[in-house]
């Protein structure tokens, strides 16, 4: 037997209840010490920090120069050809005129540029959340029959979007959006993908009279039943566009160089197809235009916000639901881009910018923008440096707005039907659902979960159940954790998992366990019978083997990194259990708010001074040590 | 330098899909391994042990004798002098005419003596489930409006309480009951207690026109607005009683040997009370009693039972609900006297019986039944040793039917409500709700939370509150989990927190950090921040020391006991970001399944084979001797 010394196991420093309440809400909202710059500053420092802090464009904007500024304009110019097209688009999929689309184009991207934290994010409408905010309105109330209505829904819901999401920011409750896992996220962005493609449908064989209805099956029943309506010079444009744009996205997708062609390709498309229709204009009518755009900038809207009658509870749902997901897809790409060019993106900071732009826009006739993937995946690849692309950008919608929406007269629904599909279908990310299942399998029911959830039930409710799934497989892992069977590395003092060591050693007369998990009420009982079983086990297997019979029972407490009164009463039944049985109960390692709870309850003294030993390693050579000296 | 040698990190062995699913769904659903009496047994024992598995009767009955009738006889007759007055009481409640509390107290034990696995288990209504399914039938019908219906919606509530308890038995899915915690059902029972207890103003103070709500506020308006109706001689009368059963109640706390004096209690008051008001009968007409009772046994209620209607959503949801708590109580005090006595308690098997007992219940006029607290103390220290006592209860009970019901026309109401606060009194455990205070703060929020929502809101709010709250507290710690600074213990090879172990020593050039919580999507953001927070407070503490650079971080992973795809995600991100600074990552012992995780992701690859060490001591004494080799 090795020489060895045992340490004595210590409790962590004494604190009040104050001290640990502070140290808790520290730690729940201020992770990230967002406090930390302003100390030991002047008070001059401090208050130009705190500037710095409220408009992120103060730290870059002395500094900006003619370099800096050629490649935010060949940026922005880029994704101006985009976003004309796409804001035009996203509007009707959200059952919008779609003027609204550009008006959400002008006025967000500028109150970002101000506020926002990211250099790299496109700002305007995003696919899912146009979506999403058509149909939960269209839902109960639709376009056609009262648009003033529906408009000044949208703006309210807009408006709430943009509430909650500064509320979360400033509350510094921005980890809520974290309970939407990626594999929620990945079953959900397809679903909803697979939803609009087949939306666009309508537009794509030009059906007039089509159901309201999102869910694929009443899609699908509309599609087949309206089959006279099919019109196919509108079937011959759209797919042939839509040929177009999605070998222009493939283009780009093998050559990362080419972006700007899938980039260029829907203002292409636009032009080319109005072009077409105003030659054609004669020859049929079958194919529908976009129409007369008033021309002009944002009216302002907040007199339309709606705040109270029997429509503010549905406002209020669609803003909050809109307003998490685009949120989501904000931060998530502000987060990819910065990473990328090793920046740090301020979560909370980054929701109150979305949310005051959302504000804003809800009073200038835009509805729910935030940083759109494929916007900001154009921005960085042309190179763009700070945010006044996103300024340039602006002003370019504001030209359009101002002097070129006669243009649009001509531009067939059916070539924004095909930009949308294209733009969605790249949002079903399989590889990434195939390396779910491959990794982790239950991430990837998560991931099917909302799939279908959205695809046949609605999307709030897919979105919900996928949460309801991630929520009950951390529940799942705490109320049946893992209990090991440990034993001796040779050679060493470490003792390990002798299921996933081979060459881990039993050492005779002991049985050392660990538990992989807090003790909670929820797992307590579970543990007590576990436990149980493992001690009725090994001495059945001890009996039949003729070995040496038990004695000690070490719980290695590690992992164990909570326990609340339920875990404690546990702890006492087992030992009490235990030694009716004769056999000795010790622990092994308990960490230090664990140590705590133990010595506030009492348990620490029914365990003695012989009870908690430092290691498991300490454990086994001072018990097998006293035994030797009394045989 | 001490020598070392280094040994490998290893998987876990390879398993398949379906053999991880079949441990997975074992460990949920089967962790006691409750097959394992069947293993290398004859077809005949199996048969046999079946039997004495579906019948637990049969494994005691064949050695019963008369020294364990006599204990059994005692205590039964101890506990049907408890019995009756308090099934009467109940009965009142739960709304109910006070003869079904005595059919509830006559069918039910005869059922659990055959199905049921506890022996002490002394079985009928209790006082909180009766509160509830009163409390939550009379908020949408009142009995003296439509008694039948009444009736009828109470029977098929009982009936889908002991479906849904048996459900789980059968299902396995006994755990449901284990959320709720110890901490919450102090709350509720405390708050529950009180409510009764303000409930039972009415009987005691003689108001014939009471509130039916059940919040603290409209009974207290209720009491001091009827003020004109308060019955001086009722009033007299009821403190009286309660006085003295008070006092008793005070004898058999103090002398846990004079139980008797408590349990007799309860009849002595109300043969007092009755003989009192029979004598006063042409005296005083301010004296509400009870009455008529129908004499005979049970009648069937299964025609009674309501499958369709506007109601069945209500008795379903009360059902439930009741099926819940009685299941909680149950199951928790057959738990306590089996561990008193040391025998086990099947969870499943006991939901499997209370579940029958309730359906079968509901089926002959008796409401919801299960393990009483009350009874079965009495009868535990009256000394029962099998169910027996059960059968010879329901006997008395029988007898009390058939023949005893005219005695109790003139037992004046007021003894009841007496009966029933001070049975409820005993459920304000402020002893506990001290002890949660002093040892789990959280806990103690989660048991205020259910005890003011059940005061002020409603019982099944304040229930769900209080779960909710305790689902949150897993969450919490899910979320925002500890990360510690480890340090070396001197002499040894075992790394520990330095903030719990004041000797722990920093290794110079190397920070070591311990998460203790699995990562997952709900945690994997703030992880991120929160170590690169501690990287960056390390460097600021190094330069402002001038000690020795940064060159290694170590994550010790032995308490990281899951991992999810965005935990992964998460671990390359923070590897990348390190590598930028030139700093190294180092995992230190993960745990089985995620190392598989690490693999199957291709992460291992990129940490490389001396990225991830078996222990602590090993990655440092590794290290270093790498840089000494190569200065």
């Amino acid at each position: 037997m090795a020489s060895f010394e045992i340490h004595a196991v210590r409790l962590p420093p004494e604190r009040s209840t104050v001290q640990k309440l502070k140290q808790r809400v520290s730690e729940i909202f201020f992770p990230d010490d967002p406090l930390y710059r302003f100390k030991n500053q002047t008070a001059f420092t401090k208050v130009l920090l705190a500037l710095e802090y409220l408009f992120p464009i103060l730290q870059w904007a002395p500094h900006y120069n003619l370099t800096l500024l050629r490649s935010d304009l060949i940026s922005a110019l880029t994704i101006a050809t985009l976003a004309i097209p796409q804001g035009i688009s996203y509007a009707k999929l959200a059952n919008l005129p779609p003027i609204i689309g550009l008006y959400s184009s002008f006025v967000p991207p500028l109150i970002y540029s101000l506020l926002g934290s990211s250099r790299h994010l496109g700002v305007g409408p995003i696919s899912i959340a146009s979506l999403v905010m058509g149909s939960m309105l269209t839902d109960k109330i639709s376009y056609t029959q009262d648009p003033t209505l529906y408009l000044s829904l949208a703006f309210t819901a807009t408006f709430f979007a943009g509430l909650f999401q500064s509320s979360l920011g400033i509350l510094r409750l921005g980890f809520v959006i974290d309970f939407l896992s990626k594999a929620t996220l990945v079953g959900f962005t397809g679903g909803a993908a697979i939803i609009v493609s087949l939306q666009q449908l309508k537009g794509l064989l030009g059906i007039a009279h089509f159901t309201s209805k999102m869910q694929i099956l009443p899609v699908m029943i509309s599609v087949f039943n309206q089959r006279h309506e099919w019109s196919w010079p509108t079937i011959l444009l759209g797919f042939g566009f839509l040929a177009f744009l999605l070998t222009t996205r493939h283009i780009s997708l093998r050559k990362p160089k080419l972006f700007w062609v899938s980039a260029a390709a829907p203002l292409t498309s636009v032009i080319l197809s109005t072009i077409l229709v105003f030659l054609l204009r004669n020859k049929t009518h079958q194919i529908s235009v976009i129409g007369h755009l008033p021309k002009g900038v944002n009216p302002p809207s907040s007199n339309m916000l709606y705040f109270n009658g029997p429509y503010l509870a549905l406002a209020i749902k669609t803003g909050i639901i809109t307003g998490i997901l685009t949120l989501t897809e904000g931060i998530a790409v502000g987060r990819t881009f910065a990473s990328l060019e090793n920046y740090q993106v301020d979560g909370n900071k980054e929701m109150m910018a979305i949310g005051i732009m959302n504000i804003a826009g809800s009073c200038f006739s835009c509805y729910v923008t935030t940083g759109s993937f494929s916007r900001s995946a154009v921005n960085y690849n042309a190179g763009a440096q700070t945010t006044v692309s996103n300024i340039i950008m602006a002003a370019t919608v504001l030209v359009t707005l101002l002097f070129l929406l006669p243009l649009f007269y001509y531009t067939p629904n059916v070539v924004l039907a095909a930009i949308i599909i294209t733009a969605v279908i790249g949002l079903i990310d399989y590889q990434s659902a195939y390396k779910l299942w491959k990794v982790d399998k239950l991430d990837f029911l998560a991931c099917l979960c909302s799939f279908f959830g959205v695809l046949f039930i609605s999307v709030p409710l897919g979105l919900g159940i996928a949460v309801l799934i991630s929520v009950l497989k951390i529940l799942l892992h705490v109320t049946r954790p893992n209990t090991l069977v440990l034993g001796n590395i040779p050679g060493t003092q470490i003792f390990h998992s002798i299921n996933q060591y081979k060459e881990a050693l039993r050492i005779p007369s002991f049985l050392i366990l660990a538990i992989e998990s807090p003790i909670y009420f929820s797992n307590s009982t579970y543990l007590q019978e576990r436990l149980l079983r493992w001690v009725r086990e090994e001495e059945e297997h001890i009996k039949a083997n003729n070995g040496a019979p038990l004695k000690t029972i070490i719980l290695d407490m590690t992992a164990v990194t909570a326990i609340d009164t339920s875990g404690l009463d546990t702890l006492c039944e087992i030992r009490k259990t235990l030694e009716k049985r004769s056999l000795q109960l010790v622990l092994a390692n308990p960490v230090g708010n664990v140590m705590e709870k133990l010595q506030k309850s009492k348990i620490l003294e029914s365990f003695g001074f012989k009870g908690v030993y430092l290691s498991v390693g300490e454990a086994v050579a001072d018990i097998s040590s006293l035994w030797k000296a009394q045989p």
